[in-house]
């Protein structure tokens, strides 16, 4: 069994990106510019936004932090979603979800600027993507493509498991899964809540994708001998070990299912340091206009 | 094993557009109105628009046939695509596929306004149908979820392998039948030309959807006894039987599947006649402005 060690890459990648950018501004070009919009205090949403803008200054990147309290309206954060469309020095720019309930999350991200969606969650994007024309693949599918290929995982003609199907995981994963070329052509199988046979299935499982944010949910009995298991879940459980009174659990009972694997991601440090590192991925190519002109 | 009749639904559902347009046009409203652009003289395109302009007659819509020469330069048909974008009295158009080779499809497909966008082709319509939002879903997957509706043929937890990885029928239907809701809920294995084991993955199939322009690919050692099979192929082949020269051929060996089938469409009259009904249908759509303001 070798561990997929996602800190190890996006390191490696925050690296080669870092050395990117310091050559473009060597050069005379522009610094590549990410700014991050919040709204309220949700706890996890305000560690991943430090999270982002961090990573930014590892790699170089301008960034801009704007913070608002959850009393912001729905007029008022599409009014700022504008001001960031127009402004030229923002090459890319996302807005944290969750929003709060009086804002409608679809209409704010159609408004952003599908040039500047380095999130990947504007329908053009999303669009692009499934048909295979260039686009700001999201983050979290696009860093386990990146873990796989990274790890010369063969794919061509393998049976791919997807449990879940969320528009942010599941379905765009199963689409890249399934795309000509490598890392894809593989036969995929989306499960989900009304599957009916998923042991049965998830046994024939080369590869198995787990999106569903259920902890331990992938048991032992699920998974055939020698498969490449990747583990999206990282739901927050109650822990007398840490500081701060939780730990990430994965959707994979690692101790029944490592011993299994010829590949597998653990959680933390797998598929999640790898999400950040697509978003300034995305925002290099927003950068350097590759993706749109 | 019962035939799914695709002529008789679609005749069914051209005449519940018909009444509809009816009362639309007797209240005083607008007659929907569908433009075709055409480029060059391909056999089977010219008749496809032929029966597609028919159509429209038969169901009281006014049409619109714009037929270029293949010498037309991309500008010049772009220039065709933004007068029909601005013209308010189209509520929907096409452009009929494939064009001459000296014409980026893609690009002429993009600069359609999506809200005339009929064919479902445009990335935005792609990425709404992909996201679960309102859209227009391109015409083939429509009919095939209309035929499933009208059949009142069960899905949810059900085993759906889609034979094909095609962007205008593969990866939309695989899109479709995992939704939330009926027809949807299924569980959906895509095979394509890398699969391995595709005849064990068929025999493990409650649905069938066939969409790999193969003639008789799908054999009844491949099918289970029970299964729903849903044969999207329609290859011409060369026919001694018919005026025309040719007959079309779907992707499964009807006289061996069929036997084994709880349902499956023919080829000719199953899969085929819906395609233009559902490009009806979101003309309607268009014209009653339902999806997009």
């Amino acid at each position: 069994m070798q561990l997929i060690d996602g800190k190890a890459i996006a390191d490696q990648v925050k690296q080669e990106i870092a050395a990117e950018v310091a050559e473009i501004v060597a050069k005379g070009g522009k610094q590549p510019h990410l700014a991050v919009i919040i709204v309220g205090h949700d706890g996890g949403s305000e560690t991943y936004v430090a999270s982002k803008v961090k990573s930014c200054q590892q790699v170089g990147f301008k960034s801009t932090h704007l913070a608002f309290e959850d009393t912001i309206t729905e007029v008022e954060l599409l009014a700022e979603v504008e001001k960031l469309n127009n402004n030229p020095d923002v090459d890319g720019f996302i807005v944290q979800l969750p929003l709060p309930k009086h804002i409608n999350e679809e209409k704010v991200i159609e408004a952003i600027d599908y040039r500047k969606d380095v999130d990947g969650f504007h329908p053009i994007n999303v669009g692009r993507t499934s048909i295979g024309l260039p686009s700001f693949v999201s983050a979290t599918p696009a860093g386990i493509m990146e873990l796989i290929k990274r790890y010369k995982i063969e794919t061509s003609g393998k049976h791919c498991v997807v449990i879940g199907r969320s528009n942010i995981v599941g379905k765009p994963i199963s689409g890249l899964m399934i795309q000509k070329g490598y890392p894809g052509d593989a036969t995929v199988t989306v499960c989900h809540s009304r599957t009916k046979n998923l042991q049965e299935i998830c046994l024939q499982a080369d590869i198995i994708i787990a999106a569903i944010g259920v902890p331990n949910f992938v048991k032992g009995s699920m998974v055939k001998d020698g498969a490449v298991v990747i583990d999206v879940g990282t739901t927050r459980v109650p822990s007398t070990e840490t500081k701060s009174g939780f730990r990430l659990c994965g959707d994979v009972d690692f101790k029944e299912v490592s011993p299994k694997c010829s590949y597998i991601t653990p959680v933390p440090g797998g598929v999640g340091p790898m999400t950040i590192v697509s978003l300034l991925k995305n925002t290099l190519l927003a950068g350097k206009k590759e993706i749109f002109k």
